[in-house]
């Protein structure tokens, strides 16, 4: 049978069924999809491919998908640190947003951020920030999956003056991206202490009758609860599940301040956390009990939330570090293994985005986001288990080959789709803008 | 004047004095050590020199000092995760070492760990395992700084029967090593609940003796403290201080169990910590509380640990653990900065070491022990803080170049004292053995 693309590979780790090894293995992908996953010596006599791919020092794995971004915040990379988290969007990042804020803004910022990400190995990222349409055309552009979060907030910024003003902006996009097979456009209200009751009840009808997810950070840090009951009474949690918010289309993200209670609920709800440990801990916010939300059920993603606060989008850096500080966390060194971190930094991410049946594993029938790594370099030898490695010692620079829908984006570590030097110059260009105000 | 070495570099951070980043200045090196640094135009008309570099993307860093590892054990890299310290200990790591143990064993596993730590900015390690004599052969012949510790233990291995045996084969080490510009010898007890009181005491005199440091696992979980406690009467600490270990001259590595009357002690004694941040996760072992020490004002030094508890040498890695962790333990966001973390990784080494007088910063009369970091990757662009960039958004693999006094050990990547192709060669023997029990 003739087909498009056949990589074979050393390793081959689909993520479902979970810890799973293949050896010698390799994928058949056709017209964008993985049609058969299968030993090397058996595909090269059932397929004949235009691309024949050999990774021979390599695993591959899903995609890695990020589940919780700001991807034109690149632009602000350590710009102000070591910071508490009010006093960092208060004295820096929002006056340079208020001051910078444009269509230019997101569509450099988002560009250098989706080169970042496919250069290690994520080919799907969940964003919530201004002009999500320019993020959504630059996803296309570059070939890359976005679920592209339609921004609401009360105050009024450059994209919207009012609550009504983002819904209606937000449902144009949904609109105009609705034929796109690489982009979804979940609702993403920013945070319980930004967005009123009314504008979040209008919001939940929308995302009823249009059947989206929302994306909201929630319980962030203890100030936030804190200020929420005294606002309003109740703790942010209970305030949304009153509001019928707390259910199979609600990712929530951070989480770092949890009650036992508020676990069972949340559980008994379906509902998705997504886990960004390097931004709690960069901003101090606390520790999301990572081990026992797991064990209570609830599908726990991954993200590294916006290169200010991390200070990078590497997803192979946040697995590594949601293992270890779920460890130390749960005080159980067999909490949150390796497998279960690749796991929350792919499939758990696509369930969470409700995408589960396009991406997130290496399944026969799902897209051909694919990602290749490369094992045979010191830091990943001897090689006892490719899983741990992936997780405990392999870095994204490893990260050779990545394909989207059977587009490779990226080929023996070259971007095929973003032109590095221009995306240099752009850089430099803003660096001279943002630097009056550092 | 006529020198080795100037390299012109984009920025310099010394380290000493704190929080400054030059430039376009230049270093000059000659006869291995730092002869000056000055502005790049003054250096130009100043010096000539036989090999002129041109860092003009790069920001030179001091070599960054590992300051607690067991570097043979890169063999042992991935064999078993997910499990608590004894478990692990007890059930993987000691029935493989006591199988295979032995002076190849030593040897190629001290090179894969060398050929890492020099390819990730690493100049100085501070080891403790078997065989310390071929540990100090190959860092010899490698050309890195090392302290090599006299292994002492009161259980029999291949390397020594009893406590007499190790602290006569460590003397006799130490007198070989004297004249070695590159290796200091400090004891290396290795915890206290595997040394004796009269082994540890009769180690303190000779050490007094000789004025030798003492590097020694302490305070690494709970467990240890419960044992000890049972067992002694007394915690590990208190054990220690009544031997009069605690002094300057004593560096306690792991510390994730301290109360403040400790802190207070090991402060006025003038004693040195270790943090090993992702090692004390991943066997969950405890928290540091980095922020207080530092506050005592204890110099508190960075290291790995081993690659079997890591699972990587990665100071960059350990750097960024250290601040980010550091800061959620205080719930502090401005702990643990990033200038702090990099003098953790240089200075605050090379003074737990006793060896601030020959490295940990760039200043003149300093060996030259010098890192190249290249900033211009898309991953740490823009660029508004150089330090920022180290701590916070580069990766090991943006080192280009590393030289160890003066001694070029990577030059673009490439490594200049060690074989590539024969160390790969020489893990998959390794592999094959090890695999066996795994």
């Amino acid at each position: 049978m003739h087909i498009d693309t056949l990589i074979h590979a050393r390793w081959i780790i689909p993520v479902e069924p979970t810890a799973v090894c293949h050896e010698y293995h390799s994928l058949a992908i056709n017209d964008g999809k993985i049609i058969d996953l299968l030993p090397t010596v058996e595909a090269e006599q059932k397929y004949q491919a235009t691309h024949v791919e050999h990774c021979l020092q390599h695993a591959l794995i899903p995609g890695l998908i990020n589940s919780h971004t700001h991807a034109a915040m690149t632009l602000m990379r350590g710009v102000a640190d070591d910071l508490p988290l009010m006093d960092w969007l208060q004295n820096h990042i929002w006056p340079l947003e208020s001051k910078w804020m444009s269509a230019a803004f997101v569509k450099d910022g988002t560009d250098l951020a989706i080169a970042e990400m496919i250069r290690g190995g994520t080919t799907c990222f969940n964003d919530m920030y201004f002009f999500p349409d320019i993020t959504a055309q630059q996803a296309i552009r570059h070939g890359i999956r976005a679920s592209v979060g339609l921004i609401l907030i009360d105050f009024p910024t450059v994209w919207a003056d009012n609550s009504d003003m983002y819904l209606e902006k937000g449902l144009a996009l949904h609109d105009q991206m609705r034929h796109q097979p690489l982009i979804t456009t979940p609702f993403a209200p920013h945070a319980p202490y930004t967005v009123s009751d009314e504008a979040l009840q209008r919001m939940h009808t929308l995302a009823d009758d249009l059947e989206l997810p929302v994306h909201m950070h929630v319980h962030e840090t203890q100030n936030e609860i804190t200020q929420q009951l005294q606002q309003t009474g109740q703790r942010p949690l209970q305030r949304l599940q009153k509001l019928g918010l707390i259910n199979p289309s609600f990712i929530a993200v951070h989480m770092t301040q949890l009650k036992d209670s508020e676990i069972k609920m949340f559980s008994e709800a379906g509902a998705h956390i997504v886990h960004c440990p390097e931004s709690n801990l960069k901003l101090a916010s606390g520790f999301c009990p990572v081990a026992k939300c797991l064990a209570a059920g609830i599908n726990v993603a991954l993200g590294t939330d916006g290169a200010a606060s991390n200070n990078d989008l590497d997803m192979f850096g946040e697995m590594r570090t949601a293992a270890l500080l779920g460890k130390g966390v749960a005080e159980d060194a067999s909490a949150v293994p390796a497998m279960t971190a690749l796991t929350m930094a792919t499939l758990n991410g696509a369930k969470a985005l409700g995408i589960e049946h396009i991406t997130g594993s290496l399944q026969i029938g799902k897209a051909a986001d694919v990602v290749a790594v490369n094992l045979d370099e010191l830091e990943t030898l001897p090689i006892y288990d490719p899983i741990s490695h992936i997780v405990y010692a392999a870095g994204r620079q490893q990260v050779t080959d990545v394909w989207v829908a059977g587009k490779r984006l990226l080929k023996q570590r070259q971007l095929t789709t973003l032109d590095v030097a221009d995306l240099k110059l752009k850089m430099t260009l803003w660096q001279g803008r943002l630097q009056e105000r550092v």
